[in-house]
């Protein structure tokens, strides 16, 4: 018989959907969240080895903890995950570390009868939000990021200059619509974890810069879309070490009318689905420790 | 051998997608569509019985005619559907109607260095706008709409009263989270077709409308809530006959913390996805004609 | 004030999620179903436009009843609905009608150690079967159908013969790919429905002849394709009145290998999303009443 | 101005749909593909840093290079992205590594006047085969897989013996459904690679093992069938160094009928979407060498 050992593991409970209602005035605060809770410890081996149960803190428990923790209230969903790491670790002691992630998302006021309304939203899905805290060998690590954030140039991209070879068709441009959905995640420096960080704020600073960059960069490539995208970042979020993206490159064809007695002085395009471009790069923060860890199990890239 | 005939049928192109892009001036505007145009007619019959495609107007004529025409610009989806209509029933003499639908995706200028950017834009998705035209009988009907709409009050919302038989275990409250997804479709009159519509600045009052109506309503029922909305639609907007709704009852189930010692006074919930409840309603401007074919295979309700 | 009505409405609970084993032997037998109960009823006006809500039968009273229901066995989707119909519109002299709707899941046996498992199981995806029962005016109709049934030739199609206008660039091909998704509803003569029909008999054998009379059809066009699938279901099943058909035509377009020095004699393809070609139409059998309240709200053509 | 580098990156082609007839005699065969190609190379690092393109292989060429090779025949994802990866690697001295990826979707024969139709086929979607190259320092890896296997137990599954704290809520089982959707990744060892691997049988014998050992297993926890599952494939298949899985606990409740009268011996069951539990772990074959490389990027585990 093949000798066989147990691997890289987790288990816990994905996709606990919960809706925070902040009603201490008459003026409701929502909080909308996807929570996700796994947890790792080397002895938990013997339920995968012989099914023995007897240190598997239930995933239900695990749901059970996220709903009574958040009677306490959220936050923000980093804060919410920290507390949700520290209670698992600290209540186990055979709970070695784990991996907490949430996906938020927003609601705006109505407005109605001329004023925002105190008890009534709507869903704006312009982003969905995203965090994630990890515990491995005893550090903790806290990412955010955000998922979905579609943008679209129409000028202001150009792509030239590469290499052509016998399997090479495509025509240069000077003048194209650059679109895109940025995936985004970056990683905060343990110290400024430790200083506390308001992480609300920060992520709407990340989300203001990720769109300002977008917009002002004459782009060349996509590539130099991320790379400035991602150092504005970084120049500007002292908290953050590095950031990474995954970036489709959405391809808009311009449509040849010249068929139909028409030209098309890039006006009329097709928006293509499948296949679309793919760019994956992280912008590090210079001198500071690479963190592997932190990014485990993540799907920071696809 | 059974004797079989051809019913109802039509054949085009679905979810040609459209983005066009108006650069008169350095200010860009972008429309963002998805379109499906579709063709009937008694002589297309011999498509089905022999494969005889002497009458078919290929499906990608139809995508090129989509294209070709988006050179002279959008303006709205309602307005570009009813051009495409008229061509395609006016061109081909068998053609006697068709059903022309479009999805139309909002963008918002992103704000870069204090002010919004000329060429740059983010996709805002708190709703997709839809549009329909229907040719039949030499009869035109224009339709509108919006879908994916999502809205939640965190109070003003109760169910009871309701009938309770052996198979009834709801609790009555009298304090629920209310939350749907709106799809809506409402039918202009074709007086006010013909008089000429502002399609654009019409939807932007209907789903403010809604919106208002939505957060406005202290609601008994989803399905109170639904009729005031309708109502205040109608009544606000002449150029409306009649308008549907299908609107999910997206349930928020409360927590039960009892059993960790924890009280819940209306704060932390459960999302749930399936089942949930489904309502569907219309609500119509007394004294107007009835149109079943406006809505003839358009999906108003599921 | 403008007067306004309630027109066409219906609600009930959507997508209930029941698994129901037998289990009276050690083989057991699992069926999985997504059903959906709705309610009509003029009384049922006082909900909509009061919040009244003493005749709705809860949609959580419609989801409980489904499972308890359920207890009893479903055998099939169709004969399971009609329980639930006669049952609503039994219970509650209000209730008039409504439209109950399933779809079904197929799962095949596991082998193991060279035998088909007694309790284990793949779910096998190939197509989703469908069932609605519909009452409206004291008559009771009962379709079928199936979805997502992806079938594709790859030889033996052929497009030609269509008219050229200025828009037309399509050339002709007397050798293509031909690729649909099948969605199809058919309708049980009510007569047949009275006499008993052994529905999941009468299912497997419409699968059967869909999938043979696509396979044996040299194709013209997909419209002729449909047409005598249609015709080989209506001509062999005495009970099936009618059959509707949306078949959109999944592009294989042949892929360009001359710039690369390469010829492509049907070989390499790329399957493209979106736009598609959308083909419906519908097989009647002769002389058979219609019934367009069989069809009301239903999702038969898109 | 803070100093900052680009880390880790890699761009692509995504999604390239690729279906390709095999039609030497009239029996066709199909293969059916969605394949992305991504490079990596230090000197790449000039289209991040200035959007200088002059080595940038552009992702169109890439795409028609999976089209070009795809004349030459497919045969299997993995050769097939071995030969993708041997090309991008050796023709452009630059591009140092990457990771090629495919899905490939299957299909079988239509049965059609009694016999397995030439050229028309069915899709199955029983699961989707995964597969994946990786070239990193000089070495190339080889992993493959399947994703959206759903299998479930009727019986045969227990669950008990876990810790109960102050948030345990959950009821001991001893008669459960077990239901989960298999994601599995496995790595070939270098030397099998080397060797030569007929990647078409080891595919099809570890999904017939995989459906084996979750069948053949009396389950105590979901950990467990992972592990025998895993454990079942490395020991029949010598060419597997290890094999990771992401495995969702898909919940089936008991519903509970006691108000309607009824009793319930696990017969009537709600299938849940979310939460859901998520078990992920890994099984090796002792004494081979790690190979964290082969799994850089990949979403083994989510």
């Amino acid at each position: 018989m093949t000798a066989v050992r147990l691997g890289d593991n987790k288990y816990g409970k994905a996709e606990v959907r919960l809706v925070r209602v902040t009603r201490d005035t008459a003026r409701h605060e929502i909080e909308d969240l996807n929570v996700t809770s796994q947890l790792r410890g080397a002895r938990l081996e013997g339920s995968f080895l012989e099914g023995d149960n007897s240190l598997v803190v239930a995933t239900d428990t695990q749901k059970n903890t996220v709903y009574a923790f958040a009677r306490d209230g959220v936050g923000s969903p980093e804060a919410f995950l920290l507390r949700l790491a520290e209670h698992f670790t600290g209540e186990f002691d055979w709970i070695e570390g784990g991996l907490w992630q949430a996906e938020q998302y927003s609601w705006e006021r109505i407005v109605a009868g001329g004023a925002e309304h105190d008890h009534s939203f709507a869903r704006t899905n312009r982003a969905t939000r995203l965090a994630a805290v990890q515990v491995v060998d005893g550090e903790t690590h806290v990412t955010a990021g955000l998922t979905d954030l579609t943008v679209l140039k129409s000028t202001g991209s150009e792509f030239h200059g590469f290499p052509r070879d016998r399997y090479t068709t495509l025509a240069e441009t000077t003048d194209r619509i650059l679109a895109t959905s940025v995936t985004a995640r970056w990683r905060y420096l343990p110290e400024a974890v430790a200083a506390g960080i308001d992480y609300n704020a920060v992520y709407a600073e990340v989300e203001a810069l990720l769109l300002d960059a977008f917009a002002s960069t004459h782009s060349l490539a996509l590539q130099q879309t991320l790379w400035e995208m991602g150092k504005a970042v970084v120049e500007a979020v002292d908290a953050i070490a590095e950031i990474r993206f995954a970036m489709p490159n959405k391809h808009h064809f311009l449509v040849d009318l010249a068929p139909f007695g028409l030209d098309n002085p890039n006006e009329v395009f097709f928006a293509a689905d499948r296949p679309y471009g793919l760019i994956e790069g992280t912008v590090v923060r210079d001198g500071v420790a690479e963190a592997p860890n932190a990014w485990k199990d993540l799907p920071g890239f696809i």
